[in-house]
């Protein structure tokens, strides 16, 4: 090695020491008579001086002609310092050097090599090398790693296994759109990237793998949202010869060993909602869970006032935002434009202060009297200082827009501190959804996904209606993981292709290998994926998953450094078979 | 769990318990009175079974129904044998069944499920979820995962951090072929799968992570020898403030500690050779060590002797095979015709047989008299019983055919044993080699490898000559893992791509943002990157990859199971902006 320590690692114990020292220069201050370096690397940073009259005039020389993120190598003598830092671990020590070696010089960075940057976004995408080095950045990454081992150590322990399986797969359209891969040597013919490893997975089920796991990249060729990326990771898991429930307890677990081990905190058991109570309490099927405002339903109490708001609406719901009476006007007529965005889509607002004594105040007084109130007060058991709040309308429309405006009023109170964490399953999911645009029934998870038997028989009548044995793990009102009971016998998986419209010539040709495999002594099996990427922003109190990946892509999907996509040659388009319209 | 017990797991101690066991039937032996059944799960073999009269009629009647490969739950309590098997973990216990289910039935697999199957490669590949059931392949499959466990504990150990790299990337032609992906959201743009992370490694490097690696796949689109798969998964790992050393001593590290952890075998410390000795004593740059039999140059004692074979040939080469005098006219035939083979290409093969009483007795006598003889005895150190092969002509040529010949000849005396290995680093590999088909110099490793500062001087005069910080390790004749000092400042790098033919607009078009990144402090590093798939078959004593890899590709990339590469939809065509040739 070049350097006998890193930069983070002398203390006091090492004075006296003879070091040697690499890493890049973050700071110099020159005083004239004495001149300080702050080295920096991975590890840490660790301050060097000079002393002039004291040093050797061409060393003091070579050291001023250092600036920002050069590289050097110093030899040296580690010497307690006379005003110790206790901010940083090495603040009790510096460095006098007797050498120092430019190894390599740097040009200005475009932006600033510090935790908060002047770097715009675009600009460092493109030098992403250099904004790897600003610790926030570097520290995501390392984050990733933990977690990472931290999967494999518990995985590992219950006997699963990681089995690699192919990423050069076929393409298949149900689902999201397919990145694929022209075959040079079988000409007009494609390969696909995996949107996840589904079928394998199942496969290595029915091989008898037993416990399979895999962090993997995945492939979607969406549209990109903000935070959306065309390659994410994922930690995918199967088993075979369990129950639900067996599964559910396995992957608590996991999360519950990542929380103790990654941030040292003891998660409590997670619960379990049920998709149908997860929207009538919370207008989601991923709530936020680190605060309560559950939704109260005033149909009974509040129909027949000849109120037409909420005479003629299918459903009348509320929350109670504690300690919220003191909002004034213009915060109230803020949430009233809130609910009537189109994105969110409520007709109106209705509110309720609950006053020092008790009673109710509403927007709506004239239609309701005071006892008439106070059966709201006894609903949502308001408190003097509490503000509810009303929605009105069709059942799904309301209780997502609802849903919307709990969010908004947590996010207003602080309710959404970064590092509490919530966690719960949310089971019981439908097993098809209507889409309006195909006007068809899609599967709700994938087509994989076992319908709950004592539904099948709503199949026929009323599809929409048949439950699934699927389940998502929702932290903080984050989706991070979802999975299923899969079908393991080929006539339901047949009767599933059919149900969502695929010909027996489609299923066949693009899942044929799985139901064949099915035929062969598939065991029952389960499993579930968890967004790799999103997680660890999750546990990293982040927002975004960009800085959780070392080189992302940007909103269009490119690769702002590298620049790419780009132009090949016509060459290679000759050899693949394949032009380019104009 | 469905079950309480695996089928590897209960043993005399667990003799009165009540376990419920599911898994697959391996065989049915009906005696009339007595039934048995062997179930077979990851975990080992049990043997279940019902006693005609003792047991329920339906019972019987089910249990009989049972084929190959049927997947069963049984409930049962566990007596001891009568007759213990102790070839198997749980021969002492036998399981008396009280109920069986048969959770799945299976059709006649098409080929048997035994360690030894009559499936044709084919057939195997096309049911490749009955393949991995049989215990060869699942074995390999675990030890795979069992080689990635110990190399992340070996480089975690170490203060590594496994960072993902993008697998959408850019094109770069040098090299071998990209495969490549059309972008939908940039028409007429393309990704690229990666060939290896090599730039995105040393960016790292630039960003101070200092010690990365990552198991990480990586795609070429080669026309495919036996064993050569489109994916592959390399162990890709890159150090910075390191000297060639530091990276030989790290990666020997891992190496011996997968040995020592994978199969309990203490591995000696790996010796060092120079390519030039490589070629010189094994006529190879991958020689296998398990043996010695290094070449011996003759010229001195065979020249000017009026054999014209040996006066006009550049180099007179040989070995010496132990104890093989013994050989029969038909044998040494047989090597004559071997090294006549237009792949090796030699013109003859001169013999000598050392004699019991120390003579040497050759099939070119008549130009070498006894006393000339007694110096090729003394150059080969010849005893009693050895045969001396020798080969003149070209050095190059010479050399490369001798290596075959010794491998040959190792490969009949069985010297190249499964279960022995042996390990060593290649080293000081020439920087360029001459491309008759291109008629330019191409980089041996790749662009980004330091030349050795002693021989820069010889880049413009005499650039075959010159060496670079380059190495393999190579194990048992098999080139395992390769990597190099790399080059980190801009001139040295521009001038590297000038010797390999690029413009100064190709260099920068493709690498130009790995020039940008060496201007602003990119630290000396280097790395390695070991062939993953390669490293577990010769673990697993295997000579193929293929039973390594969960789903591999046959010889034409076709997945045989998935059935792909396969055509995809116009409106998939349409949307990427591309259109197939016809």
């Amino acid at each position: 090695m070049l350097r006998t320590h890193t930069c983070g690692e002398l203390r006091i114990g090492d004075v006296n020491k003879q070091v040697t020292l690499t890493g890049w220069v973050q700071r110099l201050r020159d005083k004239g008579s004495l001149l300080w370096i702050d080295l920096r690397d991975r590890y840490g940073i660790t301050q060097l001086f000079l002393e002039e009259g004291k040093t050797d005039a061409l060393l003091l020389q070579t050291a001023r002609q250092l600036g920002r993120e050069f590289v050097v190598k110093v030899d040296g003598i580690a010497v307690e310092r006379l005003s110790k830092n206790d901010k940083m671990p090495t603040g009790d020590i510096e460095i006098k050097i007797s050498s120092l070696e430019i190894v390599n010089a740097s040009k200005t960075p475009p932006f600033t090599i510090e935790d908060n940057t002047d770097g715009g976004d675009e600009l460092r995408m493109k030098y992403r090398y250099l904004d790897l080095r600003r610790n926030p950045v570097r520290e995501s990454l390392q984050l990733r790693h933990k977690m990472a081992q931290q999967t494999r150590i518990y995985l590992d322990s219950l006997d699963f296994i990681e089995v690699e399986t192919p990423v050069l797969i076929k393409s298949t359209p149900e689902g999201a759109r397919d990145f694929v891969v022209p075959s040079r040597m079988n000409p007009g013919e494609f390969y696909a990237l995996p949107q996840s490893p589904q079928t394998f997975k199942q496969l290595l089920m029915v091989s008898g793998f037993d416990r399979y796991y895999q962090l993997v990249k995945c492939f979607r060729d969406e549209d990109l949202r903000a935070d959306r990326q065309p390659e994410f990771t994922q930690i995918d898991c199967e088993m075979a010869f369990i129950t639900q429930e067996d599964i559910l307890s396995t992957f608590e677990g996991l999360i519950r060993h990542l929380f103790k081990n990654v941030k040292g905190i003891d998660m409590p058991t997670v619960p379990h909602l049920s998709y149908a109570d997860a929207m009538k309490y919370y207008g989601s099927d991923k709530p936020d869970t680190r605060f309560e405002m559950k939704f109260v339903e005033l149909n009974e109490v509040v129909k027949g006032k000849a109120f037409p708001v909420f005479d003629n609406a299918a459903i009348v719901l509320g929350i109670c935002a504690k300690g919220c009476a003191s909002f004034t006007r213009k915060q109230l007529d803020e949430l009233t434009e809130f609910v009537r965005k189109p994105q969110i889509g409520a007709t109106g607002l209705i509110y309720a202060r609950c006053e020092a004594n008790g009673k109710l105040k509403s927007s709506v007084d004239k239609f309701f009297d005071e006892e008439a109130l106070s059966k709201w007060t006894l609903k949502f058991n308001a408190q003097p200082g509490d503000l509810i709040l009303i929605l009105a309308g069709p059942t799904e429309k309301t209780q997502k827009a609802l849903g919307e405006l709990r969010l908004h009023i947590a996010n207003q109170l602080g309710l959404r501190d970064k590092n509490k964490f919530s966690a719960l399953w949310v089971i019981d999911f439908p097993l098809l959804e209507w889409n309006e645009e195909t006007k068809r029934f899609h599967a709700m998870h994938h087509p994989f996904t076992s319908p709950k038997l004592d539904d099948l028989q709503l199949l026929d009548s009323d599809p929409g209606k048949v439950r699934a044995n699927a389940y998502d793990m929702v932290i903080n009102g984050t989706e991070v993981g979802g999975g299923s009971i899969r079908i393991h016998d080929r006539p339901t998986q047949q009767l599933m292709f059919t149900k969502l419209g695929f010909s027996e010539e489609e299923a066949k040709k693009q899942f044929g290998f799985l139901m064949d495999a099915f035929e062969f002594g598939a065991p029952p099996h389960g499993g579930i994926a968890f967004g790799f990427d999103r997680l660890c922003s999750l546990f990293g109190g982040a927002d975004s998953i960009r800085d959780f990946i070392a080189f992302p892509k940007n909103n269009s999907g490119r690769d702002l450094m590298i620049d790419t996509p780009s132009t090949i040659s016509q060459e290679q388009l000759n050899e693949l078979n394949i032009i380019v319209k104009n």
